[in-house]
């Protein structure tokens, strides 16, 4: 059923990864990539051909595919995007998703298109399914839809359509993940401009956070972190107010990370 | 080749296991138990039968079997430890890990046996490794020697022998996130007995971290966590000393733990 449905679409990097026989069985890959601008935080989703179901970009792995060289294909597919930061977070496997118990169509007449039987293919395999997160500034890329998809375009956190499987678990659980990690992952450099006022750094981690936090307490943190470099710039925004510049000292701000349980204690 | 050896041996739980074809071929499951006792930060290693080869816990999963179930199967089969906290921490899948290139022998009278002929399935197979860690305080557990391996045994986390595949890296790596995730899991209780000292507590940070971490910093951030509660009842330890005991407050440790990334900002 995937041979059939995936020989109609011709692949433009990688064509034997079309082939069931070419990959991994039992296992693939879902991304979650956030982007970040202006106080909303998406998440890249994609509208399956034919059909009103959204999904996260998904691969599988080729047998004679690294994990790592097959998550960054996955991603670079099924949105246009190279090189992000990714990390994975959880993996999910339980044997029970099949097609009643999750209320889509196990026969009918969208099943006819290649997109649609994919589909049915997805819920009638076991999938141990591996999950990374990325993150971006979210204008500076953009996205186009990989195979099977009509439409791949950035969804607000908080109104996301029900997605593919567990998809929307998936979701929360990076949302999650990266709140957590916003203390011991590169997380700020990867989601700002290079350069940015200590406000908009605020506004970041209140986004992400879903919580208003105390600006004399970040600040203080922030410079007994040393991770900041002040520079000689200010922007105006408007009235009588131009905070000055910052960008992240890539060295201490590495270094920070590593050794972020010393940070509390 | 594995159907042949697993045939040899009895499995006590759950026979079809043992057979390739009721197994998801390509994922399997890696253990890093961590246990803690007295200064020590130890990992839970099994030597091979016959080999003088040494591996962590590690298992596959059941077409029919959630993945979690299988985590906690393998954990109990070959360990005999049940119920332990686990946290799935990485994947890692190269293409190749041949013997040729871990320096394994190919064929020799050592692979007459039936661990090691499953060693030989194990290097030559495709795998997509999904690692989790445990905690336990150590001397709460006896561990048993589970199916291929002679013995089981708590090793020191700084003198590991040389491991199966790349189980050395999945330790370090283990390890790092276990730093990483001192301040948003569990760890204190999982590790700990019911009761201790606060120097006690210091001491498993300290072992954790591999550092010395300043005493009046670390009272004073336990002290704003709320996470302790002070018992009526002291320990002697010789001399006039003798310190208070505590126990955890379950559910404002929980609530500090899920609420982590606001304890720095």
């Amino acid at each position: 059923m995937l041979n059939n449905a995936r020989e109609e679409i011709a692949s433009p990097s990688i064509p034997h990864l079309l082939l069931e026989e070419n990959v991994l069985p039992n296992v693939s890959i879902d991304c979650v990539i956030f982007g970040y601008h202006n106080k909303e935080l998406k998440v890249l989703c994609s509208k399956i051909e034919g059909m009103d179901l959204w999904a996260l970009p998904s691969g599988t792995i080729g047998k004679e595919e690294d994990l790592n060289d097959a998550v960054y294909r996955v991603l670079e597919e099924q949105t246009g995007i190279r090189d992000l930061f990714l990390k994975q977070f959880s993996v999910s496997g339980d044997k029970d998703r099949s097609l009643v118990n999750t209320g889509f169509p196990v026969a009918g007449p969208e099943l006819s298109t290649p997109a649609a039987a994919a589909v049915q293919w997805i819920f009638t395999t076991r999938v141990i399914s591996i999950s990374y997160y990325a993150l971006t500034e979210f204008s500076k890329v953009t996205p186009r839809p990989g195979m099977f998809f009509s439409e791949t375009s950035w969804t607000d956190i908080h109104h996301l359509p029900r997605l593919l499987l567990n998809n929307n678990e998936t979701v929360s659980q990076a949302l999650k993940t990266l709140r957590l990690q916003l203390q011991n992952e590169p997380i700020g450099m990867n989601l700002l401009p290079e350069k940015f006022t200590i406000s908009e750094l605020q506004v970041l981690y209140e986004t992400i956070l879903g919580k208003a936090l105390d600006p004399r307490n970040f600040i203080k943190k922030l410079a007994s972190l040393g991770v900041l470099k002040k520079l000689n710039e200010k922007r105006s925004i408007g009235g009588h107010r131009s905070p000055f510049l910052y960008k992240f000292n890539k060295r201490t701000y590495t270094k920070a990370l590593k050794e972020e349980a010393s940070l509390v204690f």
